[in-house]
């Protein structure tokens, strides 16, 4: 490395940022979705949702990002400052010896979002969620997890500002996942298997269905009425809404200038989709840059065969329309691909690709074809993980191995076809906490 | 963040340097320590070990490191290589959340090794031996493993040189870690629960105990005994031995880098000790600093009350004195402070602080009065990791708890005295695969 072209090379094995290059604006999409995004309805009504009427849940500050069309909002200099303690700016790494291993023409780069201490991309939005409730006095969150990810990242920032955090955990997860558990209560959250006693609707629930091993769409209603019946409380959502995606915008934001930096433009970009934010975050800015004609890529919705809200479209087991955003119908109506709010999903191991709908946003360029999907089986993804843990060394969560293995089906056309491409994708976690699922899926 | 005095203050929070920082040089202390370091010596004929005795188990070129007096030696390409893609260099951080917790005047910093895949600083010399092993044509290592995260390092470094893996894991942490044979068999490796019936040693040992729960020193012997017998095959040592002392070294030069840039000088530098790796990587270059009079700090090694093998020189309970490393005396005698290679520990949850002897170079320096060394109850080591839990975000390893513990007990001494002081301690992993170790100490 003592000369210049070396250390280029090095770079290209690891492209960092500076901390004082974290984004000071978050990109809204909503400003350039083509016809406008479908606004969010009243469930009585049906009539567009008014700002007043989204207050029982969330702080203003987080409703004037949900319907803000303008295109930046800034970033808080305290929020700036928790994300620089989270690991932010993260790396952008090239997967060269995952490219060796499959012999492929194609550079394969990877954004490394399991570096923050929970181990995903959740705490992005988690932080700016907990910052803005914090700001108006609310002192108690309230949310839902299933795999444990979003409640581990909303039960961490909640102690970094010394709120109180309620997380309702899918029943099945909360069984199988004791060290998940074990995280939010070490961040001093409590933790509540859903459905539970500890409301209405968990207890309706359960005298219809003692042994009912939950689903997000039970743990949301059970979050939500908690919320709303509690003091100075409010509840937080880890993906789907337009707010969390626009927080989650700093990773791709990141890579923009971190793929700049070593000269490369993405032909294809792929993410994970359970409710659409960890792509969101990765593509959207973008996708910004290609609504203005400065790139030409592919952007790709990798979902499990078994939760196909966007590509169940062509088979009718989906459809682009109004509908909740949980069981009870306690959310307001939204525009999304979805399975039905009352779908229950297949125990799959990627649990946090388990939800029945779309982000509305990650929806409506599906619908405009801006982007494509692409559904995975899931032993697929767990042998994609498997190779990326020996090549790469780092054991992916199973809701990424599924952009790894899309990653891997697009290199290996490459190595087909014998064509150069600068493959991108968003490493949104680590498995570090998965690793049963592993054992279970590879017979370990 | 728009003017110099912000971007200062950010930087006080995330200290970062650029990939080709990682230092190109170890230190070798060796070649400081007054008097010279005690060499190995032959268990028959108490001679001191020659370079070709130490061939049925180390290649060549560990040995001529294990056995240098050169002050520097050159980190080859390929293995800077490796540690950028491991995540060097890591981030220094301020505590500046907890010290606002404990109400202190000290200004608390910390060097995060738990940013590396497997979540600990052992990957720094596993890939360095597992380097010099390749390219002496060696395809297979063994070692063995406590609490893991040794195992899981040599596992992920030989999967990185395509080598084959052979770890043996004390049953009990077999038994009850699965998580750690996971990580280990994902990498590709075979794990055996020691002891194991696939040595004689390990035989022999459960004829006597079947139901033996198992130790490090029989782990280490039944690893170099597979060593020894098998064609191609080298054994591979995670702490005690010079060489790994060498390779941890990159830890100390980054963070001296780091300090230099935000203009802080340690008054007191902290790290936990099993067998001594993660305390020496992070020290010993400031040592070198201090006995050229250029820093005047103390060095403190913490331990577990219940394996007091510095601390315990006073009570009577260990001696430093020559032993053997392992427990069926295969190993070369090594001059260190001792609770004898007999010893077993009470199974308390720091299993990597579990071993009964302490590197000879970290002995060394104690006896000279170099470094100080202190000793905790195990229960203050994990309230220390739940309070860093809930205001620094992460949660510790219980290995690194101890330095937190004894980081908190300086910081509220500071107070006490109201003493400005630099207190800088080595987050050598993170805890998530230590979860039920936390649940049970916690009463979660």
């Amino acid at each position: 490395m003592a000369d210049n072209s070396e250390a280029k090379a090095r770079e290209a094995i690891k492209v960092t940022l500076d901390v004082d290059e974290i984004p000071k604006k978050w990109y809204n999409i909503v400003a350039d979705i083509p016809g406008g995004l479908p606004p969010a309805l009243h469930p009585g009504t049906k009539e567009p949702l008014k700002p007043s009427e989204w207050e029982a849940i969330f702080p203003k500050g987080l409703i004037r990002q949900e319907l803000s069309t303008e295109r930046f909002i800034d970033v808080p200099d305290e929020v700036r400052e928790a994300l620089a303690r989270i690991g932010r700016p993260t790396p952008l790494y090239r997967a060269s010896r995952l490219e060796k291993a499959l012999g492929t023409p194609a550079r394969i780069y990877y954004k490394r979002e399991d570096l923050s201490p929970t181990g995903s991309h959740k705490p992005n939005t988690a932080i700016a969620q907990a910052y803005f409730n914090f700001i108006e006095g609310v002192d108690h969150l309230t949310t839902e997890t299933g795999a444990g990810q979003w409640g581990s990242a909303l039960s961490s920032a909640a102690a970094y500002f010394g709120m109180k955090c309620t997380v309702f955990m899918v029943k099945s997860s909360y069984d199988q996942k004791p060290y998940r558990k074990y995280v939010m209560k070490l961040y001093g959250a409590d933790v509540y298997a859903s459905p539970s006693d500890r409301t209405e609707f968990g207890r309706k629930t359960l005298e219809k269905d003692p042994g009912c091993a939950g689903s997000l769409g039970i743990a949301i209603s059970e979050a939500i009425e908690l919320a709303v019946n509690s003091p100075n409380t409010k509840y937080s959502l880890g993906s789907v809404l337009n707010h969390v995606m626009l927080h989650q915008t700093v990773i791709g934001q990141e890579a923009q200038k971190q793929l700049a930096m070593i000269d490369e433009k993405p032909d294809k970009m792929i993410a994970c989709v359970g409710g659409g934010s960890n792509f969101a975050g990765f593509t959207f800015p973008f996708i910004y840059e290609k609504l203005k004609g400065k790139n030409d890529a592919r952007f790709i919705a990798v979902e499990p065969e078994s939760v196909p809200s966007l590509t169940g479209i062509k088979s009718g087991r989906s459809r682009y329309d109004y509908d909740f955003g949980d069981t009870a119908g306690m959310t307001p109506l939204l525009k999304m691909y979805t399975l039905g709010h009352d779908f229950m999903p297949d125990p799959i191991h990627a649990g946090g690709l388990r939800y029945h709908g779309m982000a509305p946003t990650v929806s409506a360029l599906y619908d405009k074809g801006i982007i494509d999907a692409e559904a995975l089986p899931q032993d697929e993804t767990f042998v994609a993980g498997e190779l990326f843990t020996r090549t790469e060394g780092i054991i992916p969560a199973p809701e990424s191995c599924h952009a790894i293995a899309s990653a891997i089906r697009h290199a290996r056309e490459c190595k087909r076809l014998n064509k150069e491409e600068v493959i991108v994708f968003n490493l949104s976690g680590h498995g570090l906490l998965d690793l049963q699922n592993y054992a279970t899926m590879l017979g370990m």
